[in-house]
């Protein structure tokens, strides 16, 4: 104890022993090994360090930003079908191999979404009833599968999901209670994040009750030192995987180890890459990935001026337009790269929040503006070490829908955006392969906006009704808009040709494979 | 009484006499004066006209597609600023010397918006108060003052609105009692366009009480007849007006007489344009400029095939991006073409419609599904008549922020959404003429999104903060975003550098000019 009280004035925070004498055995023995568990050095050394980078006068990045060469941009938009198909069975290769893995950032809660689980296990209303993590694991299964058909190789995507101390054993007990969702145990491999204290403005550990210190996540960036002290790594180094996909588990649309990114990661000898969406405007509220003095960077909207967000190419395209939406492409050998020397240059960046605390009578308070300090670093921050880095653009419609908040924030990304943006994809895959949808008089419907959205009033004629009819369906008869195919029918479209072409559907319409039971095709 | 009869039952709507018997003098006196006013062999004729037209086997347009070439379709986002000096000096001159007008299509009443007054008179709840009508008025008389500076002209803009019989009265006296809102009395024309009588589907004119024919305004495009039956063409042509600007009423964000788009369309020799906005996605429920048999088009999304909605050129642009935002430029002797010859060539399209009637028994019936038709031309279907059409694309967060639903529709293009999108645009205002906004901590405060989206969660690092601000904000503390410019302190931007160069501003901030009384900007 006397080591311990040593050590905390030390580092200025004897503070946390201040309830000591009123606490019971149980108390003083919990908040004996939390702090003992607290890197005293360390973390104070982190606050220290990040105080001091925030305070750093914040000059703008503007002059010192380039986009990505135009060489290392790849688009899907602007690559042909066979290329396509190349990157594809590039990618293939190497998951029948079993040399590709996935890794799920699921360290979060669902606060904003308003639950109290992990945000993995919402389900968010499709008529399947799949949360997001089925829906994920579902589409690895038929990846696999894929693969299988294509390659004739039978390899596994083993599945990383690095949680937090507060999602970790839910998010355990949820797979296996519904037996992995046809992934074989092994392959699911879920680790948990470090933890944080939190800080006083003035650099002092909080406490949350008398006798436990408040924590949080280190934020996603978090994902470097676990994947070393969890021996995260050396798994993936024993399974022999050699490329990795890392994403947010929060994005509706995810194409986990996406054959066309892969390859063209591949196709690069990339050992680093970002999947963006072209920003839309901007000030839009997204990091864009550039270039800031030769190394590669996501740079918020909030770091550089106006007239850089506006500058824009001869063409008329934003110049810094590769928003990044969390999904990162990394070799196994990059990342042994980053844990080894490089993780301990990545420093944190500073949340300022309201978190709950104990005054001075050991009441607990719940304060309504920011009161203290959170130290989260990201996972972009390692763009920096990339020897050869790529981007490859992707279309929002097609892949990008986050749920952040609830339906009834008013705000945007709610489950009811999120399902809309799978409808419509699915909607348009349908169709895609000769399939009709047609309303009870056998009429064609018109086709699901991805965000239902009517630009002008006067635009639209002939179907004013019809799209009336839309708006109104999106708050009211949401059934007529449904659209869903199971991941295990197929992973992005494929497969359907004989499933729907010439056939006519009623919506809501759910295609799933013959091995689940709750079908209503047809 | 029995030519009238005779009439309608040669044409087959003797039905509206039906409860003649039971009327009063003054109901048979309205009734016998309404049907009298009533061209039964026209109206019919357009009823089985405008239904076989959409009988029409509908065959989608997608082969006989192409866009707009090149060379024709300008973009603001692709031209010089000295080419756009070069287009607003075009514009200025016309402007000077009288020949510029502009007609604002304000036929419709506000039921989305959930008002019973023309849309124009709504308040979108910026701080200023200002109705659409004020903002545009507001508009008018800037640009005839910078066009006078810039050129030394003293030309006015005449201001012709287009109503309905149900908005007309409503608006002529909204603007009388403002004073017209500095513009001269002589230089707004009010007039009206005309109705229709609704039928029902089998093809009989509706009763909406036993002694009143239910009618609606003949659509946007009754904007030609209108021109010519009241009078309106003879107006311009009189005031030696040469160039018109047409537009609707809804757009908060409206250019009016815009000079770049003027000045392109100037520059280009044109008759007849259009100023469009990039189509966001394939599926945008926006309607296309395009050409279909060698002739300029809107093309519904529901007209073409979903292919053809995602064909991309070889930059990975979407080849029929052309989005119809309902901005026209006309030449008068376009329009006197239009009206003299061409007029009867534009059918009518279709609009199923929940329309009030009376049953056999004189009961006044709600439906709750569409039971009649209204029949409405579109004012863009002139295009195909044009001999030198252009279009010149803009920026949507710089020009477009329509406002169609109620804040508790819970939809897209609210008041909310006008109020941000103005608010967005005149802070890049602020900020572009060297003003800067902080906080109460004098920190300063970032960008506001025009639509208040955040893309992906790890995407945004250090702001995490401050962007969930921005999204508490959108909803509980707007005060903080508001930035709100007069229109008679500026058009677009110009001349802020004197009142806000290197000044700080708390928002909220209303930069008023000193003719106004509630600014309080500073």
């Amino acid at each position: 104890m006397d080591v311990l009280e040593l050590k905390l004035k030390e580092h200025g925070q004897e503070h946390l022993l201040q309830f000591w004498p009123s606490l019971c055995e149980e108390e003083r023995n919990r908040l004996f090994n939390e702090l003992n568990d607290i890197n005293l050095a360390e973390v104070t050394e982190f606050f220290r360090h990040t105080i001091a980078s925030a305070n750093e006068e914040e000059e703008k990045l503007d002059e010192h930003l380039q986009p990505i060469p135009p060489e290392l941009h790849g688009a899907i938009t602007r690559t042909s079908p066979e290329l396509l198909r190349h990157y594809e069975h590039l990618a293939m290769e190497q998951i029948g191999q079993g040399r590709v893995a996935a890794l799920l950032l699921a360290g979060g809660q669902g606060t904003r979404l308003g639950v109290d689980y992990p945000k993995g296990m919402f389900n968010v209303g499709c008529p399947s009833g799949k949360t997001l993590y089925q829906l994920q694991a579902e589409r690895l299964v038929r990846l696999q599968q894929l693969t299988e058909q294509k390659t004739g190789l039978k390899g596994a995507i083993p599945w990383y999901i690095m949680t937090s101390e507060h999602t970790k054993e839910p998010t355990q007990d949820f797979f296996r209670s519904h037996d992995f969702f046809g992934l074989k145990e092994e392959n699911l491999v879920v680790f948990e994040q470090g933890m944080l204290p939190c800080f006083s403005l003035d650099g002092k550990i909080i406490l949350e009750t008398k006798s436990h210190v408040a924590k949080s996540p280190d934020g996603n960036g978090g994902l470097y030192r676990a994947l070393r002290d969890r021996g995260i790594l050396d798994d993936m180094e024993r399974r022999q995987i050699q490329y990795i996909h890392v994403y947010c588990v929060d994005n509706i649309l995810v194409k986990m180890a996406d054959p066309h990114f892969m390859g063209f990661c591949l196709s690069k000898g990339a050992d680093c890459a970002a999947k963006v969406v072209e920003k839309g405007f901007p000030t839009e509220a997204v990091g864009v990935v550039c270039k800031v003095h030769g190394h590669y960077k996501v740079v918020e909207y909030s770091e550089i001026t106006l007239p850089t967000a506006q500058k824009r190419n001869a063409d008329g395209r934003l110049t810094f337009s590769a928003g990044n939406i969390c999904n990162h492409f990394f070799t196994t050998q990059f990342l042994r790269k980053v844990i080894s020397d490089q993780e301990g240059m990545l420093h944190h960046h500073i949340a300022k929040k309201k978190i709950s605390h104990v005054d001075s009578t050991g009441k607990i308070c719940k304060p309504d503006k920011p009161n203290g300090i959170k130290m989260e670093k990201f996972v972009f921050d390692v763009f920096q070490f990339a020897k050869n880095f790529v981007v490859w653009e992707v279309l929002r419609e097609d892949e990008f829908s986050p749920l952040k908040n609830s339906d009834q924030s008013g705000d945007k990304d709610t489950p009811t955006t999120a399902r809309l943006a799978l409808y419509s994809l699915h909607q348009r895959q349908v169709l895609a392969a000769g399939g009709i949808f047609v309303d009870d008089e056998d009429i064609p419907l018109p086709l699901i906006t991805s965000v239902p959205t009517v630009a002008g009033s006067e635009a639209i004629s002939k179907n004013e009704t019809n799209n009336n009819e839309i708006q109104k369906m999106c708050s009211k008869r949401e059934e007529h808009l449904i659209c869903e195919i199971s991941p295990l029918v197929s992973y992005a479209g494929e497969g359907l040709e004989e499933l729907v072409q010439g056939k006519k559907f009623r919506p809501p319409l759910l295609l799933s494979s013959p091995s689940e039971s709750n079908g209503f095709g047809n």
